[in-house]
């Protein structure tokens, strides 16, 4: 099928799935799962012609890894799904209800978006993830993956629909774009009136072609260029130990921070601190400001002087922009003006200034005397996560089920007439 | 000021307003009350200028009337301002809270959009409306009027302006774009980074326009091809005097009716009703399918044969379409088919067919025995409305408050990072 035709058939799909019942919904997510167990074969065969593929092309081994499937991870995912089939239905909630005008009685009430597209890049288990949420959700959903994983993809895509299908789905409640092309992506982005919500997952390019060219609503996810802002006074010790975390246990992620920022009056103390822990660590390179830079140099840490650029930049490396500020509002602005505003944190003793680092900073996830790290669906208890918003429209920060939910206004009437 | 330069100013003025108090911020909504009132010549001044214009340029009266202002159109548009200052505070609401990994404390807190532009037509009351709504949900706001009203909205987003300022609130809260040209419609529409979320109002060239250039976010409003459905069996007086209701008692608004679709087997008996009660309150013109049309004519009343374009029209006229069905099935597909997802009736004794109705149509809002003329967000008894949203992102149906905030997650920890 072209992208035309799986649109509209994932809108004619839409509205079966709308209205399929809680148990039918949990059903087709079990037999989901056990599709992907007993169909291993088929799905890692797919995944074999994809990686050589991939590696005649010259993929590097952090992607290669990415793309890679193997039984453990098939069965992982599988279980992902069987877990989704356990969360409290979001669709049929009443958020609220009253009497209006001459007895009418109105319900506001959860219903599914419609028709979901994802648009992502590497990772074929984000296949399952998209169609396990979009059914658990009651919607039809249009996946497409990188073109890199594509046979993955539509290998994985096959076997989930066939068996949604067969536990009382609708025909095509999941579909997978079948056209291999980029030009297929931008389809997507134009469908307006047939694509309902529009979620990007993949790097900063992809996200910001996906937000530019859409005219379909869109969420935008991910990019995160995240601060640590040590305040003086602040417990130096506890300062390190976050700046670790933060920036070292898994510098390829959009919760990991990119740049520290120290008051000038705890500088030389701070950084005497966090720098070597951070080199300790395996952060190679240190862009800092003047006077972190001699800071730096005293410490015989190797540091580089930072340009402006440098402030606004998403390493996702070992590697860390550090600025000195004068205080709470500098360090305030700076992280309005440079972030994304994803997760941003502030380390100190004076409860006053975390206070005012929550109310005033702009971001989804705002921490005190604690990791950026923890900006995660799975860590704030919400379940399937899809990805984590960087706009403040409709979902904000980690966001799940609920966010692929809409509702409707439900007025039940004996002849009521407008006056 | 140009165009980007009131949006770096709005934006800088935005993080002051989202930590404006309530009591600041309903003081400022009170002053802007007053100042109306005690300004009301510097406006009329100003909209006598924009109508002696709009006459020259051979406007028609309906949008004259619509752009004309007098002392107790603005004494209104005061009093508006004063009973927002009433409601409750959408900010800071806390709407989850939990404790998660290590003892860090998490909660979920309503929080302002930020910048929030509004693009619309002829009423200038909507500068004082969009305004008001803005300081109450402590965001900046950017007006972009209809260059029509340019003057009249200058006037009084000035006055709100200096009133609001004199009361507390920060320099450049309240924006109106200075320059009338059409070319700072789009500047606004692709400010990514600047404004947090665009509404337009106004017709459906305006809206598609935002809709398809603009690459912030954006609710899409307000067109409306709402249907009524006759099933058989239905109490055939409710059934007319719904429909003319819905029809004629404002047929320029989006939530009046422009299609009637009514059961085969009770067509005779129920147009028999219906089609000279619509003829009798002023409708002049009936697009009829075949059925219809016959029994139209053994009526006399003139009808139009319909072509495929008018069950896609928005007619917002004494005009209207009309269809007979073979049953529920057909009905519902025809309105999920040409409808605008805004707002669709039902008239049936049947309870069973009316439930399928409700939860089948993809609309905002579903009705059961009555009038699609209740959808409205002082209706809906929301308060403040700010538009019909007729997208299923963020909001929709009838907006408010709400609508124009977002959440933030402030998470306060004692040190902890992620295992």
């Amino acid at each position: 099928m072209n992208v035309k035709d799986t649109l509209l058939a994932a809108k004619e799909a839409s509205t079966r799935c709308a209205t399929a019942s809680e148990e039918l919904r949990n059903n087709a997510l079990s037999a989901m799962a056990d599709a992907l167990r007993d169909e291993v074969d088929r799905i890692l065969e797919a995944n074999k012609a994809d990686m050589a593929d991939a590696r005649k092309a010259g993929m590097k081994d952090s992607l290669l890894d990415r793309l890679m499937l193997d039984g453990n991870r098939v069965f992982d995912i599988a279980d992902a799904l069987e877990e989704l089939s356990d969360l409290p239905d979001p669709l049929g909630q009443v958020q609220d209800e009253r009497t209006i005008a001459g007895g009418v009685q109105m319900q506001r009430i959860s219903t599914p978006m419609g028709v979901v597209a994802m648009v992502y890049e590497a990772r074929p288990n984000v296949t399952a993830d998209a169609a396990g949420i979009c059914v658990k959700s009651g919607n039809a959903c249009v996946l497409r993956g990188g073109s890199a994983a594509h046979r993955s993809n539509l290998a994985i895509a096959g076997v989930l629909h066939e068996a949604a299908v067969r536990a009382g789905m609708p025909q095509n409640c999941i579909l997978a774009v079948e056209d291999a092309e980029r030009s297929a992506t931008d389809e997507l982005l134009r469908a307006r009136g047939l694509v309902d919500l529009l979620i990007p997952r993949g790097g900063a390019g992809l996200i910001s072609h996906c937000v530019e060219y859409a005219t379909v609503p869109v969420i935008e996810t991910g990019v995160g260029n995240c601060h640590l802002y040590v305040h003086d006074p602040a417990d130096v010790a506890m300062a390190t130990e976050i700046a670790v975390n933060a920036k070292c246990q898994r510098p390829g992620v959009c919760n990991a921070i990119e740049t520290l920022l120290v008051d000038r009056s705890i500088a030389r103390k701070a950084l005497s601190s966090i720098l070597p822990a951070l080199f300790r660590n395996g952060v190679q390179y240190f862009h800092t400001d003047p006077i972190s830079s001699e800071i730096a140099s005293d410490l015989q840490i190797p540091a580089i002087v930072s340009t402006e650029e440098d402030w606004a930049r998403e390493y996702l490396e070992l590697e860390i922009a550090v600025k000195c500020v004068e205080g709470l509002d500098e360090a305030i602005a700076h992280v309005n003006t440079f972030g994304t505003k994803h997760s941003e944190s502030i380390v100190t003793d004076d409860a006053q200034a975390a206070e005012r680092f929550l109310s005033e900073v702009d971001a989804a996830a705002v921490y005190w005397n604690a990791s950026t790290r923890f900006t995660d669906g799975g860590q704030f208890g919400l379940g399937a996560e899809i990805g984590i918003s960087t706009q403040k429209l409709h979902a904000r920060g980690p966001f799940a089920l609920e966010a692929l939910c809409s509702y409707k206004y439900v007025l039940r009437g004996s002849g009521q007439v407008r006056a």
